[in-house]
């Protein structure tokens, strides 16, 4: 809806042009969205956002991983949530690397700029172009100029504001926050829980 | 200043009065503050807020427990940030018993109700008595009672409203919250940084 080119990556070919067809529907207005395989979506792409469930962060970066360029931006979205293993998702699991983001940034070249982004923003809300998302979007990375770009792209998203919120490593409590996100879903009946920063105001 | 009658404990007898008085002077109006030993605030309170550095924790509770009596309220504000061993505010410790929160409640006896609360609020904005508190209130706990206590109380704080965060074990990441708002702190140049919860309303 911003106007950025959006290339869907899946598994499979078929299921990648069908969702970038159902999104083009939704947008109701000709926006640009395509589908094509990981493989071709990563050679492709600028930035790479990857949503995966945590079960298949490591398997889907590998199979990507001889395609990636120096200088493309990895966002990491995908939380260790305790599903990968069978349980809650209100829990999280202890991730070696110490969150997800640490783990996809040890499985890809350290020349690709690996960032955590949108981590706390309901799929729900993003889904509802009705709606502005009003939640916030917490940026780590330890590559700045990565960093920029994505924290650029949230401010296409009316409502969102984007802070730098630090170094890769502090994605351990910015992603255990969304399975708070889903506990308070859980518990006071709601779809789409998100959270705002007070005292401070983005930098503009 | 909600009129609570409240008991400020300290290792030392003096430093809790001198604190006290630094508290009605403050007020600017007559309030119910006093100063008194840690054993004997504990002794005389209903609800204990312990708000120590993570480093004194246990200590201050093995000091105390002899004192506590079944039914009594502990909250816990703690948190297990690295500074305990000389590192950063930006930063937590590993805690074998997965939070401060839990920690405190191995130490106390069973029958006291043990809540993790106000973690993320800051103390330069409680402090001045002019700003409203723009930042809401994460409670955690296993046991209801103690839980409702706690979400009463937050409603007498004036803008911050108090959310059920779900079972002790929460804390966690409640917990880890404090060091990333330490970190947006530092790096936006503020000193009160805090969060709002958005998507959903407190239940009154």
């Amino acid at each position: 809806m911003a106007g950025h080119q959006v290339i869907i990556g899946s598994r499979s070919l078929d299921r990648a042009v069908e969702a970038a067809k159902v999104i083009a529907q939704t947008a109701g207005r000709p926006v640009r969205v395509s589908g094509l395989s990981n493989e071709n979506a990563v050679s492709q792409a600028d930035v790479i956002v990857i949503t995966v469930p945590f079960a298949a962060l490591v398997e889907t970066l590998r199979t990507v991983k001889t395609k990636l360029r120096p200088g493309q931006v990895l966002v990491n979205v995908s939380v260790p949530l305790e599903t990968a293993v069978g349980g809650r998702a209100t829990r999280t699991i202890g991730v070696w690397s110490g969150s997800a983001g640490e783990l996809a940034a040890s499985v890809v070249p350290n020349t690709v700029g690996v960032v955590t982004a949108f981590n706390n923003v309901s799929a729900e809300l993003l889904k509802d172009l009705s709606k502005t998302v009003d939640c916030d979007v917490l940026v780590c990375s330890d590559n700045e100029n990565a960093k920029k770009i994505v924290l650029d792209l949230v401010k296409a998203i009316g409502g969102a504001r984007g802070f730098d919120a630090g170094s890769l490593e502090n994605s351990r409590t910015v992603e255990q926050i969304t399975a708070l996100l889903v506990s308070l879903n859980i518990r006071y009946k709601a779809k789409s829980t998100g959270l705002r920063i007070t005292g401070i105001s983005p930098v503009s």
